[in-house]
């Protein structure tokens, strides 16, 4: 029996740009500005969700993060187009694995993935709590979980 | 005589949001990230102006800045919606002041400055170089460079 | 009468190198870095002053920032080592401005300050707050403010 | 037969502390951090093993980066004293997998991998090359390279 089960959740896409910041000495983009933009991701589509904002409008703080991890196929220069495709593909009673891609005018440029937990704090220690109902109907693109369409 | 005239120059608005990794553990927006949207919006007017891509369509480097300065007067949250509006306010031979003000829904919450210089390297060295007839159009609302709008 | 009167703090002195991050494809440092480390030497600053870990020994927020600015003389490149030189030069009930000159193998690169307020939150209000005698205490050399040693 | 073996490379230990801005809102560091501390880490071992200036003094580009991935075990706060542990553990003909481990008051906070291949740039075109013996010896630390010691 898997904690986790696969799951068909809506993709946010992230249209955004290349800023000159994000670039290094090498003339291309400095690796870890891929996990900004998986973060970015994630929050999008936890605002498609309604899972960024309390009932008083105040930004929640996102999921913590356990595991990440990137593959990179191709070289992004300053000002480059890019889209995130964001999706949930795993949800388990507290955690899921959000899957992102990277495009640049149609080609794939990177890809990767995250796992993260839904937590509450009492005091220094972090204890697991399970995702809301709400949250897990909010990113699922049809309101359904699938056991056969884990990407 | 001045070196610098005023200049009624067309203005860029940048819109984006806070990112999540642009906040800090005060909860609020880290400063230094308010001068990544002036660069933002600085590539933004020189995108316009036809002055980022050179003519195999490669990033030209922006120009190097000298000096900077930035007020700000309200604090900013993860996901809050802004909008940058750059334009430049100054500009000379070889230089240029550009302004940024950064809103908020309709309010300013921070503004600032930059003053930059087209150069080019020789070697080690850095010599000042003419701003181009081309850029200097491209960066006019109406091609009109005026002395008495000083923003 | 003024209400910040100039101050012969003690200096705080932050050793690092250029990270290859902190540059971008011009092969020099993204100017918005001077600022990361900026506050770096302010909160290296307090920290020696006793003012970043409360009573449990957790950080405390920074004293927001109202205003900045830096002049840069000479491009840095990854790698490079660096010193940044961090001084409070005026200090008023609830305000201090710091000065910091970075300097790269004895040769100043850049030079900035910062205006920092300490306050208060009071839900969305920020209110000012006097600077605790035990912070003014720690950021003076030899616990002497001065009104003639202005940088 | 493998292309990359496994190696028992020097370790790099690199001594930092969380910086304010690596924070965000949640209180805690931003986790695409770890990835630029990994990249400090991976500039620190090839300083050491003499591969990041050429024979002027110049940077050298470091070694693109097509995959990478962490796991996250504690949260860390600002100012908090970090060491990071780096290291090769594989090498190839062209590429190498570098090791991170990321330690706060000898507890370890979270650890990962690169894979860098050495390139050189052919217009757009990129294409792997050897990596230099100088720089895999540098990188030993015995000038010893192993099958069973694989971390």
């Amino acid at each position: 029996m898997r904690e986790r089960i696969a799951f068909l959740g809506r993709t946010h896409v992230t249209r955004t740009r290349v800023r000159f910041g994000e670039t290094d000495a090498a003339g291309i983009v400095f690796y870890p500005t891929f996990f900004t933009w998986f973060d970015l991701g994630t929050h999008g589509l936890m605002r498609d969700a309604g899972a960024t904002r309390d009932a008083e409008g105040r930004p929640v703080p996102m999921l913590p993060i356990v595991e990440c991890g990137a593959k990179f196929s191709a070289p992004l220069r300053s000002d480059d187009p890019i889209a995130i495709h964001s999706r949930v593909v795993e949800i388990g009673k507290s955690s899921m694995r959000i899957e992102h891609v990277v495009r640049h005018r149609e080609h794939e440029v990177g890809r990767g993935f995250e796992v993260r937990v839904m937590v509450r704090r009492d005091g220094r220690r972090i204890i697991p709590e399970p995702i809301p109902e709400s949250v897990r109907v909010g990113l699922a693109e049809n309101g359904i979980a699938t056991g056969d369409d884990l990407a």
